[in-house]
């Protein structure tokens, strides 16, 4: 399938209730807390080691959405804060975010990044392994000097939880029999965790309620994991250019996302398919093709999204407790984009 | 050189003081501490991802000699704790130690770590990687749970500066021009740092006043300088045996540490030698033994070994506030012992 395949499919959700699908209402909202942020990012990677600023500057200036640090901005103001915690919170979380990606690239040696050559093909594992731990360790002493403990304890217990969920993806490597349970555990703990953790440590440095803290933990999570699931899905259906990665980098590296997941029983002749070129890893030119099409054909790529949707309106349904604003509004919206989506 | 002669060269160190050389004197002290040290290892280094406890283990229970959280202990203890914050921060520098030990035999793709092999020999690198992440994060937990943010400050700072360490030792390989300062500045940055964190939280924990504080974190820098200097020795000067890690790897890995930057410029015929060996990558069968005696004959071990007890009698100096105590007996002791170790 191509990606006008896929925006036809999301035309006609029934998600899309909160205005224009995009993150630009909520990247307005927050132009000014993310020039802060961006700033303290970019002072602190720096180090006298002059390879560490290279390495992080390589990412870092290739962007990406900047959603994490986004969504704990958004979920301190959509909480009212009177301080201004959250920007050095914010940096922290993408510094993390940053650290688990300079990682999983040596992980799945992965070729491109953010539409970039892998840092690890430039200069070397090495440097990718040790300049994460560095930008690990700043993200810590960012959220050392916001003051708060229970920050430090949501932004540390997720990033052990993001490691597990690595670690049981890596072993679940080849494994066409994963469960969909098994999977949403594995996008949870990998992803998701973070964006939740980003929204309520930004609720937490905003002084929100205990249930304030919690909706906005819950519109992370399944924010999250709505993203994520666009994410697989756009591996089978986006390309490179677009996506700024490889596209098809789940099939050759084996990974069993949910499109897979759903597509894996369809017929004994698929079963054959994806267990000579996802268990025995036996692929060869144009089986990325047919597994693209056998992911449509059998509905797997459409069940995929409805999925991916079910989880965008659980994370708008966990807004309703705030009164409407431009806020929640752009939140919304957010939610929508990340299932609607083409890159 | 073998064993018994760095035994022969300390045997006439001047710096020894403090009655028998050893750390048995502060393993006793701490032993409560440290059974307690080891339970939280234990429960926290668990999860429900198999591979992660059982990697952990494998390093874990191959024990060393545990200095970091004794140093952590032994700090609070002097100070005159009241409380058992120590305890987990403790375990955390234990963590920290552990996920930098993975990571840096990921990066020197190590054989040998601890008398066993190498985890990511058995495991892979791409678990080694993640499961040093996940180290890292939960000593992080552990701390937030002490409620001292200036203990998190001072152990996440010097995570950072360990990374950055690392990074220039990777900038520097095969640089037979290194300056001493230069050696200085990456073993105080990948292996003092810690030693003076371990020491300096543990005082902060107990409520140490600031000169406390700051001469236990002296103590700790100059012991950690001591005892790299020391193991850089052995690394000429050892059994692969004694180590538990193979002696000659920082000369088959081409890392400029003082034996080597003392020895370089001897003689034309050994500059010649350590160019070829080190700066071109160039060795052969008996490279090994020649670049021992040349350390040895050029008086650059002698010299070695007198920097490594210029540090132990520093650190030593900095207890001199404190009462004398068993407590800071021990410590003089431990000092003595990371010179006159002979693995």
């Amino acid at each position: 399938m191509d990606t006008a395949n896929i925006e036809k499919t999301h035309k006609s959700s029934p998600a899309k209730t909160a205005g224009k699908a995009d993150v630009e209402a909520l990247v307005r909202l927050c132009a000014d807390d993310m020039a802060a942020v961006n700033a303290i990012i970019t002072e602190r990677m720096q180090s006298d080691v002059a390879v560490i600023p290279a390495l992080a500057e390589h990412l870092v200036s290739a962007g990406g959405k900047r959603l994490r640090p986004l969504l704990c901005v958004a979920a301190a103001r959509v909480a009212g804060t009177t301080n201004l915690h959250h920007r050095k919170l914010s940096a922290a979380v993408e510094f993390i975010h940053t650290a688990t990606l300079l990682h999983d690239d040596v992980v799945d040696s992965s070729q491109l990044r953010r539409g970039k050559v892998a840092a690890h093909l430039i200069w070397g594992a090495p440097s990718s392994v040790l300049v994460g731990d560095f930008l690990f360790a700043r993200a810590f002493e960012l959220m050392v000097e916001t003051d708060s403990l229970q920050a430090l304890g949501i932004l540390s217990k997720a990033s052990g939880v993001i490691a597990e969920g690595e670690v049981l993806q890596l072993m679940k490597a080849y494994d066409v029999n994963l469960t969909e349970a098994t999977y949403i555990d594995i996008i949870a703990a990998k992803t998701a965790v973070l964006f939740a953790a980003a929204a309520e440590s930004g609720a937490v440095a905003a002084g929100a309620s205990s249930a304030g803290q919690q909706a906005l933990r819950d519109y992370g999570l399944n924010l999250g994991l709505a993203f994520q699931i666009q994410d697989d899905a756009l591996d089978y259906g986006g390309t490179t250019q677009s996506l700024g990665k490889n596209a098809g980098d789940d099939f050759a590296e084996g990974k069993a996302t949910l499109p897979l997941i759903l597509a894996v029983k369809a017929t004994p002749e698929a079963a054959a398919f994806w267990h000579r070129t996802v268990s025995l890893r036996d692929q060869t030119d144009g089986d990325l093709a047919q597994a693209q099409a056998l992911i449509v054909e059998s509905g797997a790529m459409a069940k995929t999204m409805e999925t991916a949707r079910h989880y965008a309106q659980k994370a708008k349904d966990a807004l309703k407790g705030f009164e409407p604003s431009d806020w929640r509004t752009a939140l919304e919206a957010l939610a929508d984009y990340s299932v609607e989506r083409t890159k």
